[in-house]
C-alpha cells in the first residue's frame, strides 16, 4: 500500500519486518505497559540495539502510543529514573574533579552526569518517523509536567537534543503557495492561531492571490510537516486593521504599487518543539527573501494583536473602581475608561471617537511600560517583537471586531517596524537594560498616561 | 553568478552583506589572526548573535579557512581554554550535589560542565555551508591532536554534536547512478580508499552497467557530498578475486541469472566525521534496499582486504628466522612460509599451488584467533565485519594481484557473509564474549596453524 | 489555467516585453477587433514571425481572449478564409497530378492542400501558456460549430495537430493523492463528471485513504492541468452499488485482504480535446500499473452509470401505452413496467424486490441489443467500455439512488469487467461483427426480454 | 540512448509482456525480415493496434533495429508502396473538387492525400523509447536518400510529424552545469561539433566554472538526450581568438567585470532532426536567460568559425594562378595573396602582420557578398547568424591556430552580435532583400577588396 515516500516506505518496512528478528510480537492494546516499553529501552542501549535498532526503535515508538496516560506517566517515570547518570559514579568522579580540577578531570565530570537517556533519544530517532514522533513524545510530557515536576530532568533532554537537531542550519525555508501539497496546506489550516480559517476557500484567499504570501519553517526529516509559518501580505501601505487584510475577494495589488510588506500571523505548530527559538530566525529569514524577490518593497511591519492588553485594562478598571484608587489617573480618563466597559462600540462607530485617545494612550503606556519580573515586556507578543529588535510604530484601535480580538486585545493591533539597518542595535539595547524601542509618536501617547497595576498571568497561544 | 542552490545562495547574501551590519570590513590574508577569529566567536556567543547569527557565524568561517595552521592552533587553542565550563562554578555545583545529592542538583551539575564552545558550535552551524566547514575544521584539529593533547576536550564536543546531527534519522540513503550529478559522482572518485579508480571510465565502468550499483549516504545539508559509499556487484557467485569484478567490458549479467551481491568497496569520505558510526547501519541498509529491488539474490557477502595480513606474515616469517624460534610452526610450514617471501608468485602462476594451503591456513589463524588488547580481531576490516555479526565464510588467495593488495594483504581477499537471520546473534556472542563467527572451512583451515605473533599497529583508510 | 513554472514566467517576460520590440501598445479591451488579431496572424507567418514569433504568438493569443462572442466567430471565419489553401494553386496541381500520377505529384498535391492556419497554430503553440490557449480556443469553437458548418474544416485543422501533440508517447501517467498540489486537486474537484464532490472534505475521502487511488493523464506542456482522470477504489469484491464505495467515513481496507480494482468515475477534463482518444489509453494503462503495485489484484472491473436507459424505458414505456403497442412485451412485464414508473421505489425498500427482474432483464436487453446506426450500442459509456473489449459482466439494481443517477441510469450500475487477456480478442470481435461481450448471467436476463424501440439521442457528459 | 525513468521502464514491461498477447515470439537475429515488420505495421494500423498498440509499437522498433542495412531499404520503400495514399481515391476526391472546389471538397482532398504511414509513426510513438528510436530511423533514411530519391515523400512525412513534435512550444531550456547529469555531459561530449573536447577534464573547464556556462533544449519525450547545445563565455570585452577561450587553467572572471557573454559553439545533436529549425529560436532565448541572470551583461556576441573561406579563398588564388585572370585584383593583392598559401604563418608569428590586410579584406568581401542561387550568404554560419538577425561586428585573423580551424576557414573567426533591438529589423531587410548586415569597419574593409568566385559547395557540420 502506498506509503509517504519511498525510503519512509522502506524503513517501515525493515522496521516491521524486525520484529520477528528481535523475537517479539506485534503489540495488542490490551496488553502493552510501560514496563515492555522500558524493557525495550534497555535492549536498545545493549549490543541488541547495534544489530536491530531501527526495528527496536519502531517498536518503542509504536507501543509508546498505544499507552494511556497513565501509563504514560510511568513510561516518562522510567525515563527519570533508570535512564538516569549513576548518581555513585558522578560522586566518585566529582570528587575527583575537586581533588584535581583538571581540564580533562572536567570532561570526565560533564560525559558522566549524561544521562543515558539522552542517547536512548538519538538511537530512537532511527526509526521511520521517529523525529516527528519524539516531538509528539516530548509534547505529552509538557502536559504531565506541571503536575510532575520530578519529570522536568527528562524534559531538559528533549530540549537539549531538540535544539541541536533544530538549530538554524537544520532548517529549510520554503515558500508555501496553491501549488504545494494539499496535505501541507491541511496542516496551516490545523495550526494557524492569531486568525483561524474555516475552510479551504478561506485559506485560498490567504495563498492564492499573487498578494498574499505564506512562508515556513521545515525540517528535512519531518516531510510536509511545518514547524512554524508566517503570513504575508503585500499592501500600498501600513494597515490600520486586520477587515483591509482578510476581506475575501479584494481584488490582487497591482505589483507595481506595493510598498509594505505585512506579517499578520505567525503561528508555531509544534508543541513539543516549545522552548527551540524558531520565530525570531523565521521573520528576519523572510524580510531578506521578500527584499530579494520584491526590491520595490520599503518597508517591513506587523499587524499584531495585544493579547494580554484586554484582561489589563479589565483589571485597571476594575481596581479604579475600588476603593483605594482615584489619585493615580485624572478624572476624565477614569470616567472614559469605565465608559469603554459598558459602551457597545463593536456595533456602534459613533461610540469610538470619544474613545480613541484614552485607550490608545491606554495601549502605548502598557506596551512600552508595564514589564515582567525580568524587566521584559509583560505582553508576550510585544515581548516576541520588541525582543528582536523591532519598533513599535503605531498602536491601532479598533482594529480587530472578531469575538476573540475583543476579548483578548480589547479590539486592538499594533504595526511592528522590522528595519533590518536597526535591528541588532535595538536588540542590544532591550537585552542589556531592558529599553524597548517606539515611535515618537507612540512615546507622546504613553506619556499621557501614567498609572500601572500588577500585569495579571497570560500566555499568548501563537508564540510560545 | 550561479550558486550551489537558491537558498544557499540566498544565505550567502545575507552572509556578506551581514558585515556592514556587524561592522567589520572583509578580511585580508595579510593580517587575519587567531584572535580576530576568537573575539568573533564571543560576539557569536553574545546578544549581537542573536541578531547577527548568519553573518558572524558566516564571517568566523571563512576567516577560520585564511588561518595558517599555527593560528588555527591557536584558535583551537582559544576553544579549549576560553569556552571551556567555568571552573569555579563547577567546583561549587559539585560540592552542592555531593551534599546533596538530587535529580535536580545532578541536572545543575550536568549543566555547569557542558563548554559554552559547544554552543558556539551549534551557532556556528547556521552559517552558509556551515555544516560541511565543521567537519573541515574537526578534520584539522585532527591532525593537531597527536601532538596537543589539550585538544582533546575540544574534539570530543565536536564529536558531542556531530554524532547528534549524523545519527542514523538524519542521513539519507542514495542510490548512485550514471545518471547522477557529475558533481557528486567526481567526489566517488577522489574518496575512493580501496580500489583506486583511475578516471571517469573507470568510474562508469563501476557504475553504468545494470549490474553494478553504488549506494551512499548523504545528509540533507551537504548536497551533493557523500558521507560514505559502497559498491556492489551482482554476480552468479561469490567470487573469489577482485580482477573478476574490475575486469573492463565485462558484458553485464542478465538479470535472471543474479544470485549474489558482492560488496567489494566501502569508503568513509569525511575524516572529519572518524569515529561517527556510519559503516555498519550502511552496509545493512543496503542488504535490505537490495533485497526489495532484487527479490531473486540469495547471499549478501564482502570481498574483502585482509590490511594487517601482510605485515603480520612478514613479522612472523621474520621471527621464524630469528634465534629464538623452531618449535612452534611444523617445519614445512616454515620453509613454505620463507619461500613464500622470495617466491614470484604475483608473476609466476605454477607456484602459486605450492603455497596455496600455507597462505590460507595462516590467514584462517590470522582473522580468527589473532585479537588486540580488548580481544576484538586484530585487523581493522575483520573487526568491522565480524563486529557488524558478519560471518567469515571463506578465504581466498590469491586474490589481489594489485601492488597495494599484494603489500597489504599479501595478495589475499576474504568473503564476510551477511546474513539477516544471524547478524543479531553473531553480534551479541561477539560483544559479550569477543568470538567470532566463521565457518567450519576456515575452522579446519585455522586448526591446521597454530602461532601467534604480537600484531604490529596497523591502520586502516577507509573503515576508520 | 495550468502551472507556471519558473520556464513560463520567463517565456511571460519575452512575451510582454516584444510589444515594444514589434511594435505595438497593450491591447485595451474596449476598442479589440478581430480584424486587429487576424492581422497580426498574418505577421506572425511571415519574416516578422521568424524574428519575434513568441512575442507576437503571446499577443494574438492574449488579444483573442478579448474578443466577445461575435468577433471570435469573425476570427474563426478569418481562419476558415484567409488561411486556407490557395484553390488556385490547388486546382493546378490537382490537374498536374491527375495526368501524371506519380508519388511525387501526389506529395505535391497533398503539400498543396494544406491549409496554412495549421501552420499558424503551430506557430501559435510557442508563447507561454499556449497549448492551454489553443485548447480553449477550440472549445469556443465547438461552440460555434454546429450554428456555423463553415468552420468544420478549422476545426479539423485542431484536430489534426492535436491528435499529433497528445498521441500516446506523450501522455504522462501520474497517480495523485492527498500530497499533490492543492491547484491539482481543486481541478479533479471540478471537473468531475460522473459522482461530483461537493468540497474538500469529499475530495479527501476520495484520495486519502490507502484504498482509494486517482490516476491522471497529464501533458508536459500543461503543468498541473489534467487531461483526463479515473479514481480506484480497492475492495474485497465487485461492488453492486456506489454507495459502498462513496459512503463516507469508511475505515481503509487491510491491505491483505484487497482482490478488486474498481473504476468508479472517469472524467474528460478538456472540452477543447473532444475527439481525442484518451479513456481507452488511460484505463489500459492504469490496469498495468495497479497490476505491479498491488500484485495481490485478481480482478479489475468498473461500476458505471448507463446514462440512456433512464431515457430509453421511459420511452419503451410510454410507447407501450400507445396505441399501437400490446403485442411486443409479455402482459405482465407490461404491467410491471409501467408500475415502475409510478413506484417510490427509491424511498421504499419494499417495491424493490418485485421490479428487479424485469428491469434488470430490460436493462440487459438495452445494453446488448440496442445499437446506434453504426452497429455500436445506443448507450455512450456501453459503447466505451464494450468498444474497448471490455465485458458486461453484471447488473445491478438499484444500485445509485442520487437524483441524476434516476433520472439518467432510472438507478442502474453495472459492472465491465477489464480482464487483459481477453480485451484483444473482444475489440477485434467487436470492430468486424459489432457483436459485445457479455457474461452468462447477463445474457440469460437479455433473452427474457425481447422488444426494442428507436433509441432517442443521447449524450453522455463525461465521456464524449 | 535517452534515460530510462520509472515510467519508461512500466511501458518496456507492458511493451515486452505484450509479446504473448498479440501472439508473437520474440524475434531472433537471423530470421528478422523487413517484411515481417511491415506486417506488423499493418496490424498497427488495423483493430489489433487499437489495443495491443504499445507492444505492437514496441515490437516495430526493436525488430527494425534488427535489420540489416539492405532489410532497412526494404522496409523504407514498404513505407513508401503501402502506406501511401490510395491513387485511386485521390483522384476520384481530385476530380470531385475540381468540378465543385468547396472548401469542404478542399478538405476532403486534403485529407484524402495524407499517406496512412504519418498515422503509423504516430501510434510507433507510444512505445517506450519510441521518440528517439523514431529520429534514429529518420537518420538512417537520410543516409539512404541521396541514392533512393523514391523515399524523398516519407522523409516528407518524418518532417512534418517533427516539425510539430519538436515546435518552440514543446522544447526545453536547460542550464547545465557540473551538477547535471554524467550521463547528460558525456553526451555533450560526443555531440560537440565545433571545437571538440578530449575528455572530462576538458568538459569540466568549459562547464564548472563560473564564467562558463551551457545551455541546451530538451524534450520532454527524450530525458537526458540533448537535441541542441550552446557554449558561453563570460567575458570582459569581445574576444578575438579563440584560445583566449579555451586556454586551459584561466582564472575565472570576478563577476563584477563581465560585460560580454560570448557564444562559441552551437552543435546539433540529432542527425534525424535535420531540417527542423532549433538553433536561432536557442540563441535567442539563451540571450534573454543571461539578461536575466545577469543585467550587467552588455554585449552578445559570437566567435565563429567561417567554415567556407578556406576552400573558397583556396580556389581565388587559383583561379588567380590561372590564365584568365590578372586584372580583377590589385596586383599587390594578387601577390599577396599568393604568398598566403605558402607562407608558415601558423607557426611563424612574424609573418602575420603582413597578411592581416588583405585576408581580413577577402574575409569581409566573402562574408557580405559572396551568395548562393538564392541571395544568401555562401558561407553556412554566416547564413545561419545573418539570417536571424545578427550583425557581422568584426573579423578576426588569424584566430584559430588548429588544424581543423587553418583548413577549413583558414584561421579566421569572425563575431556576430546578437542586439535584440535589432534583430527583427535586420531579419525582415535580409528576407526581403538578401542584404546582410556589418559594422561599418567590416564594410570598409570589404570596399578594398573586389572579386568574386564562384563559390564551391560546403557543408557545415554544426549547424545544418
Amino acid at each position: 500500500m502506498p506509503a509517504s515516500s519511498p525510503f519512509s516506505e522502506f524503513l517501515s518496512a525493515v522496521a516491521q519486518r524486525g520484529r520477528s528478528i528481535i523475537g517479539i510480537r506485534a503489540p495488542d492494546e490490551l496488553d502493552i505497559s510501560s514496563s515492555d516499553v522500558i524493557a525495550l529501552c534497555h535492549n536498545l542501549l545493549s549490543s541488541k540495539g547495534d544489530a536491530s535498532g531501527i526495528a527496536l526503535s519502531f517498536e518503542i515508538l509504536e507501543r509508546y502510543q498505544l499507552l494511556d496516560e497513565g501509563e504514560k506517566l510511568k513510561f516518562f517515570e522510567g525515563l527519570a529514573d533508570d535512564f538516569a547518570a549513576d548518581g555513585a559514579i558522578v560522586q566518585q568522579v566529582a570528587r575527583t574533579y575537586l581533588d584535581d580540577p583538571t581540564p580533562n578531570n572536567l570532561g570526565e565530570l560533564s560525559r558522566a552526569t549524561v544521562p543515558p537517556r539522552r542517547n536512548l533519544i538519538i538511537r530512537l530517532n532511527q526509526a521511520p518517523n521517529a523525529t516527528f514522533q519524539l516531538i509528539s513524545m516530548r509534547s505529552d510530557l509538557l502536559d504531565l509536567l506541571p503536575d510532575h515536576p520530578e519529570l522536568k530532568e527528562v524534559d531538559r533532554d528533549f530540549v537539549t537534543l531538540f535544539a541541536s537537531w533544530f538549530n538554524g542550519g537544520f532548517l529549510q525555508l520554503r515558500s508555501l503557495d496553491w501549488k504545494s501539497p494539499a496535505e501541507m496546506l491541511e496542516k496551516l489550516m490545523r495550526y494557524e492561531a492569531v486568525h483561524g480559517m474555516a475552510g479551504w476557500s478561506e485559506l485560498r484567499e490567504r495563498i492564492a492571490p499573487q498578494d498574499r504570501l505564506i512562508f515556513g519553517f521545515f525540517h528535512p526529516r519531518l516531510g510536509n510537516e511545518p514547524l512554524i509559518f508566517i503570513e504575508v501580505a503585500l499592501m500600498k501601505q501600513m494597515p490600520s486593521d486586520i477587515a483591509s487584510i482578510l476581506e475575501p475577494d479584494a481584488p490582487p495589488l497591482d505589483p507595481a504599487s506595493v510598498r509594505t510588506a505585512v506579517f499578520y500571523s505567525i503561528s508555531n505548530c509544534q508543541k513539543g518543539l516549545r522552548g527551540i527559538p524558531l520565530g525570531s530566525f523565521l521573520i528576519k529569514q523572510v524580510v531578506e527573501e521578500l527584499k530579494r524577490g520584491f526590491p520595490e518593497l520599503k518597508e517591513f511591519v506587523t499587524l499584531s494583536p495585544v493579547p494580554g492588553f484586554g484582561q489589563w485594562l479589565r483589571q485597571l478598571i476594575e481596581k479604579q473602581n475600588g476603593e483605594d484608587s482615584g489619585s493615580e489617573l485624572p478624572n476624565t480618563d477614569i470616567e472614559q475608561l469605565q465608559q469603554v466597559m459598558s459602551v457597545e462600540w463593536v456595533s456602534d462607530e459613533t461610540q469610538i471617537q470619544p474613545l480613541k485617545r484614552v485607550i490608545s494612550a491606554a495601549a502605548a503606556h502598557y506596551l512600552s511600560a508595564e514589564k515582567d519580573s525580568k524587566n521584559r515586556p509583560f505582553d508576550p507578543v510585544a515581548k516576541f517583537h520588541l525582543g528582536n529588535g523591532a519598533k513599535l510604530e503605531r498602536i491601532n484601535w479598533p482594529a480587530d471586531h472578531s469575538q476573540n480580538g475583543v476579548d483578548t486585545s480589547f479590539g486592538l493591533m499594533v504595526n511592528y517596524l522590522y528595519d533590518l539597518n536597526e535591528i541588532e542595535k535595538n536588540h542590544e539595547v532591550f537585552v542589556k537594560t531592558g529599553e524597548v524601542k517606539v515611535s515618537s509618536e507612540v512615546s507622546s501617547l504613553a506619556k499621557t498616561f501614567d498609572r500601572s497595576v500588577n500585569p495579571p498571568n497570560i500566555r499568548d497561544r501563537s508564540l510560545v
